[in-house]
């Protein structure tokens, strides 16, 4: 694609393009970071980029790039560049913008595989791939464009929404219901039943797990993650919710819209998590814990009691991001301390 | 089901009916929790539930309710109820027992879907479900009743017994042997190689895993969580053992009966760990550790020395519970330690 | 085996003996642990293994051992004894290779199941193996002697060298590349989409993802573990890097050669890991992180900052282990620290 296309296409997508020059209209054949970029690639350096690569912006291979318009050093910098460039508010977003137009999904045969299985009473939408040895089990609905890749086990009375990805060998249980647009990745299990067990004299007596999960618009799921379904009710997750793989959703949790939730986030049962809410790698959150809008959980954070919407958390227990990075500076110096407090001891009992 | 049926079934079960009133015999249709159940639902307060529940159970619009016996205030809370109530010692088994005959579980199948491969020598049992495309290794068994969901591999010379569950897409390795009555969920892994690789100068050299996995009757093995096999032996989880999802069991690891492991807790190669112990979420437990009987490990908890039974255990490394709540109090008032001592020190000086 | 012929074949090996008697050659059956060992059986005792083993090889039921030729007591120790020894450098590693004669792997059946799904224009290698209901997509390639166990997905374009064992259920995306004698077990998911969203005022735009995952040579990736691809350029693990189950690694993580990482580690999007790194259980590392060559963490170990080649490291954040080994003593002693600095207080106020 040559480099005045990509600009009047920028020029209709979401990332508020400011300015422009042509140096050279080369074409532009694949993408790279800065770092590794060369001829014909094209390259962006975002807004909040480490300094230093605003240096390497100077030497860089790539045939285009795209500079955040609201650096003021950038605004000195291309002045003296050979290569196109394009300044632009957000060029994160024209980033993933050109990757959309230079890297088009490839498009799924439609139509059903021989080696599919397709249960009794099945409704399934237009224009539906559904791959080798699926198997969607009776009294469940695939809406229109959705793609279930090859492996995919979808159980019965299965609601799945229009223009849904599911990925390979990924398991849909009973009564789970996914809205429109939402992504699956490879091996996660929706609908699960939840860890409920009752200790009696005779053992664990199992509670049955008769509730759903219920998946809002765009919501994806990460490879290999868990969503538990409850006892009774639902496990919710809220519309453009994302959660990354080997996630553990525990029976019974709700979060808000536009949550995100990083590789091996683990929510207990009964959790509630607002809006917008971003959880960190590693992070664990307790039983029944609510969790209110915005809140930010740096990696590996316990949180077991309730956090007021907007608070950064990190540390086991969650305590004030802030408070926490002064706390772990200080107990580095623990023997310090101990030491310390001997010696003071020492000199007041003379 | 009416309200009378269902204080006939309870006076069956094992949850220990007292006392019941028919306010009028409604029809009890679903479960719900306290907070959402409405007309024609019935619902449940735990012994051990949050006081403000007391509240709700006087607003609620259950049907029916069961409720603890042992709670002297709720046997005041009854005398002005216009539900149907049932009095029982172990409200949460009656309710356990009440989603058995409410929502009874789908009956799968009889019989070997003609898309699954069966190998050479395998034996059958009566009564057994065999879904699409499962795999089963040669001369592997699967025992009466036993229910194999779509996907799943076999692979040789695997035993599994009576009334097993296995979800699915979940793998069970050659050599493994189930007992009766197990649930292996979704894309779990059962018997996979354990971690084992020796330094030489010229690299990894690997440790074969010969060895097996072992789970005794009415274990139940969450999604996606992974039980390994040693190089020479067995890895065993005993009688009754739950594990939630997203779990690690090293190569060669052995537990007792009853124990409970929550999502993402992972134990290395070798630990030995007893009767009913119970981990909570995200806990790790090190190389040949051996923790006794009935030991209780709070969330994220590390324990990498041996526990003595009995004991309630937190915080990396593992220290007691108690002393640990007293620690982490302090932690946050590090920084307020450290410049105590420097005033401290100041003074002294002088 | 006759124990003769062990000692034959480990004389071709790389474990380094030195030293054998035949007291009584025996047929050596199987293997076994020191304390699990009985007649016919080999075990072994470890260059490391605890001082009480050499207490326990005396009365052993094996009928051989392999015993560390660099431990004097062990020379004293074999006078006595009246069962078949072979004194060797490296037990571990005569250990492993007789596993491999004792127990040989089972042989796959060679060629292509019936219900294999085989996209168009795939080149599949001599000596291939393909289960039952493996899909392979488009222009993919299988290299010689590699084996498909069943229900493994393939995606398009994927490249996969000689000699690799793939586990069942598990997810090549499209792209991916792997060398030659790699192990890929059960349900893994290699090169699903990296977790990258960018916050915008209509809420998470989706960074396209179009980089690849590159396994080098030798690469082992454990159970249910996720490798992502990056949304530009690879994911790379560096040649004889193994990887336990459940570990995820973020999109654009690369890892030098011969490293280790146990089970539930995760590797934030872009860190950059050398050579012969070695990280334990739990472990994570934050995003674009630089770990330099023989770094060792300790489980659970947050890497948020760079590491310098050689150091030990435990904790988090994560600091140098001796450091935190005593740290970690004071934490204990955090309730006891508070008290004195109160006493202090108030003999200074006096």
């Amino acid at each position: 694609m040559q480099f005045n296309e990509i600009v009047e296409k920028l020029k209709e997508g979401q990332s508020g393009l400011v300015d422009f020059e042509i140096k050279n209209n080369q074409n532009i054949i694949s993408a790279a970071s800065l770092e590794k970029a060369k001829e014909n690639d094209i390259s962006f350096l975002d807004n909040n980029s480490p300094l230093n690569l605003r240096d390497i912006i100077k030497d860089s291979k790539a045939s285009a790039l795209l500079l955040p318009s609201e650096d003021k050093n950038i605004t000195e910098i291309i002045k003296n560049l050979t290569v196109n460039w394009i300044l632009i508010k957000d060029p994160k977003i024209a980033f993933a913008e050109t990757l959309e137009f230079l890297y088009p999904s490839e498009i799924e045969k439609e139509g059903i595989h021989e080696t599919a299985v397709i249960g009794e009473n099945v409704k399934i939408g237009p224009n539906v791939s559904i791959g080798a040895n699926v198997y969607i089990g009776d009294h469940s609905e695939i809406g229109a464009e959705t793609i279930i890749h090859a492996g995919v086990v979808v159980y019965r009375k299965v609601i799945i929404g229009s223009k849904n990805i599911i990925h390979a060998n990924s398991v849909i249980h009973s009564d789970s219901k996914l809205g429109d647009e939402c992504v699956i990745n490879a091996n996660a299990v929706i609908g699960g039943e939840g860890f409920g067990f009752v200790p009696t004299s005779k053992g664990w007596k199992k509670m049955p797990q008769v509730g759903k999960v219920i998946l809002n618009n765009k919501v994806e799921i990460g490879s290999g993650s868990t969503i538990d379904r409850p006892s009774v009710g639902e496990t919710i997750l809220g519309e453009d919710t994302k959660i990354d793989n080997l996630v553990q959703i525990g029976h019974g949790v709700t979060t808000g819209k536009g949550c995100a939730m990083a590789a091996q986030v683990g929510i207990a049962g009964g959790a509630q998590i607002g809006n917008s809410v971003i959880l960190a790698g590693q992070v664990g959150v307790g039983n029944k814990v609510i969790i209110g809008d915005r809140v930010i959980a740096s990696s590996k954070t316990g949180i077991i009691s309730n956090i007021d919407a907007g608070k950064v958390v990190s540390g086991f227990p969650a305590i004030p991001n802030k408070l926490w990075l002064r706390c772990s500076a200080n107990f580095k110096k623990l023997p310090e301390i101990a030491k310390a407090i001997r010696e003071l001891n020492r000199k007041n009992s003379r």
